[in-house]
């Protein structure tokens, strides 16, 4: 079986300076890994032609296939093109199909500017990617027994174009399949996931497995190479049933990317419907819900009641019992589930109130935060100490994974108290 | 002046595979450039010694500072600091005040467990850097006239690690301050705030300036280098108050990085409250606020009204109004803004309704979305068509730059409709 290296170079100075993140090289090797196709590098590089020439020359002693992202726009410092021709004997020649697509794409939009043209000159005989969702061209070529492909910078540009031009321009060179399957883990962490695995994980070849760490959760990875897609899914089989009765309810989903997309097929299936009043998390827990497409089927809504004017105005909790008990209380996240869920008529309603910071309420230490879910007949409440050293962003998500923890483990009939 | 040309080298299969993305070396790329070192590459590699051992050569012939982030925990693909010792002759050694900063650090915490201890092996010589933030201690050391620094990889460690003992440490090397501004531009695109200015960028030498595209706005980023930050400063104002003039009204602020941080301090500093009646956006408006520290000065909260329902018993919408103008439209848009304003006391509603996708509702093509902005006495609605093609996330964030754009043309006196 023959393994296609892959290089993915990313130009750009805005990524030197840190203004933007290479989210590219994230989605293309995403993309990649899933038809077998061998990611090694990833290589970032300014918007300068020695330096850009210089990678180039590295990746094609290094690399089968070579991707890049970024410059190929309008802008006055794009050179990836010319760099790329260059470097593999190519002219770039007038595309006269680009010419008139992008005097076809711009004349309900912005104004055209004489810089635009610039785009549709290509290297001689590329496969030319047209930009269905901006204005400058992809495209891509075999030369000196390398495959090069070109993608515009924008991430919405070039997600979709990889996805609809270069994943099918690839497949027919890959002769392997890589099937992947992460088991996504929630209340232990990735140190005591490694260590329970560990003399596993070393002795194992094919498939293999790896244990990595997210923000506010982790996963064990399960990898396997093959001919066929259905050998390496029945070489993984039996390793992933063995870890997953080992971690038992940790486990919160498979090939999943958070709880939240582990408890929407949860309370679809079941016929069910949320709401949250959510304070710190200020809309978080909403906006994780309705990031998945079809959220409404599950999702009713809810109140962002991040003052306690809000909170009394929208859910019509008593003022009196806020100020008695204090905002951060056991009592107000009790009344924010029960009064949402009253509220709305969710069959689910989840409330959070707790200190994110970075600045204190003088009473409570930055972290503390109660998660409360309110089921016909009864409440719970989780009691969480995130610690005063984390962010204000980690607060805020790992509090959402304990409210999306806590329904999960409702909906599937678990203890909906963690284990200390 | 001496430029220390920095390359950072990711570690780690994970990113390869595109399961996560590299943020630390934006971050560190954007603190790093604030202190004038310059990055000219960033390098990603597997959990691989021989690969990653190949890209140290290579960054040692044209890198001065070498920089590695992840490698360092405790899981068993660990190896960046053992190929780094080597390619540098420096053995590793057991470090005592690591180890027992490794006990303390566990006592209440997860179980300690015997991989934990690979941690403590340290380069001979370095300059430890103890990790507050998890369990991996980063280190620094200087060797054949280049400079190593090394963090570990979570993003939620490096970061403040990074900028708590690798600033410091690498700020002594630098005698030259670069200095930056990011001038930030909403309702016009990229390409014709470059062609306006394609000349003048193109001769300029110090200060430069250059055009970038962010998902839903732009930017243009202007960057001078000098002995001190005065002089840069200096070198930079005519630029900035030319570019300012040239374009008017589409500059929503200097140096934030989105629509809301330009809107916060309008509102604090005249005292004025604002909420949110969301429907498409599902809290995707509150959350952003709410992502900045202080928000609950002017953020009062709101309702997340994904349903039909969720709008009538949360705010009170007429049932009969929604069914006859349907729950995308300018009515409704116009009572969500005012509903949610007189509910919560606040000073500007705000309320989004629309269609962000993937499925259309048979009426309307996706990306069509009303956002509303009621004040006292007069309410604002836009209608916006943001195209089927966008993305679900790209629809969501443009409606949420929408409402924002028109709070801070309302705050600073500007017309509130864009011109078309």
């Amino acid at each position: 079986m023959r393994a296609y290296n892959t290089e993915i170079i990313s130009v750009g100075t805005e990524l030197l300076l840190g203004h933007i993140t290479n989210t590219d090289a994230r989605d293309i090797s995403e993309m990649l890994s899933k038809i077998g196709i061998n990611v090694k590098y990833h290589t970032v590089v300014g918007d300068n032609p020695e330096r850009l020439r210089a990678c180039v020359q590295t990746a094609k002693g290094r690399a089968d296939i070579i991707i890049t992202t970024g410059g190929l726009g309008p802008t006055c410092d794009d050179l990836t093109k010319q760099v790329l021709a260059e470097a593999f004997g190519l002219p770039l020649v007038r595309n006269e199909d680009e010419v008139r697509g992008l005097y076809d794409y711009i004349r309900n939009r912005r104004v055209f500017t004489q810089n635009n043209f610039s785009q549709a000159m290509l290297p001689e005989g590329c496969t030319v990617f047209h930009n269905l969702w901006g204005t400058a061209p992809g495209c891509a070529f075999t030369a000196e027994g390398k495959t090069v492909i070109m993608m515009p910078g924008p991430p919405v540009e070039c997600v979709p174009m990889f996805r609809a031009y270069g994943i099918p321009y690839l497949r027919a060179l890959s002769d392997e399949e890589i099937v992947s399957h992460s088991v996504r883990i929630f209340g232990i962490g990735e140190s005591t996931v490694d260590d329970m695995f560990a003399d596993e994980m070393n002795s194992m070849v094919n498939p293999t497995m790896a244990p990595y760490a997210k923000e506010c959760d982790c996963l064990l990875q399960i990898t396997a190479k093959a001919a066929s897609e259905a050998e390496a899914e029945a070489m993984m089989a039996p390793v992933i049933s063995h870890v997953r009765e080992r971690l038992g309810d940790y486990v919160y989903g498979m090939d999943v990317e958070c709880l939240e997309e582990a408890v929407f097929p949860l309370l679809k299936e079941r016929g069910l419907t949320f709401a949250a009043a959510e304070s710190c998390t200020g809309g978080e827990i909403a906006k994780r819900m309705t990031d998945i497409p079809g959220a409404s089927a599950v999702f009713v809504g809810g109140a962002v009641v991040y003052t306690n004017e809000a909170k009394a105005r929208l859910l019509d909790l008593d003022p009196d019992m806020i100020e008695e008990k204090g905002a951060v209380s056991f009592e107000v996240a009790k009344a924010l589930a029960e009064r949402v869920r009253e509220k709305t008529g969710a069959d689910i309603g989840i409330g959070v109130t707790g200190l994110a910071g970075p600045d204190g309420d003088g009473v409570h230490e930055v972290g503390t935060v109660y998660v409360s879910m309110a089921v016909e007949g009864r409440t719970f409440v989780r009691s969480l100490s995130l610690g005063p050293k984390r962010t204000r962003s980690f607060i805020r998500r790992m509090s959402g994974n304990h409210a999306y923890d806590m329904m999960r483990r409702w909906l599937t009939g678990l203890e909906v108290e963690l284990r200390p």
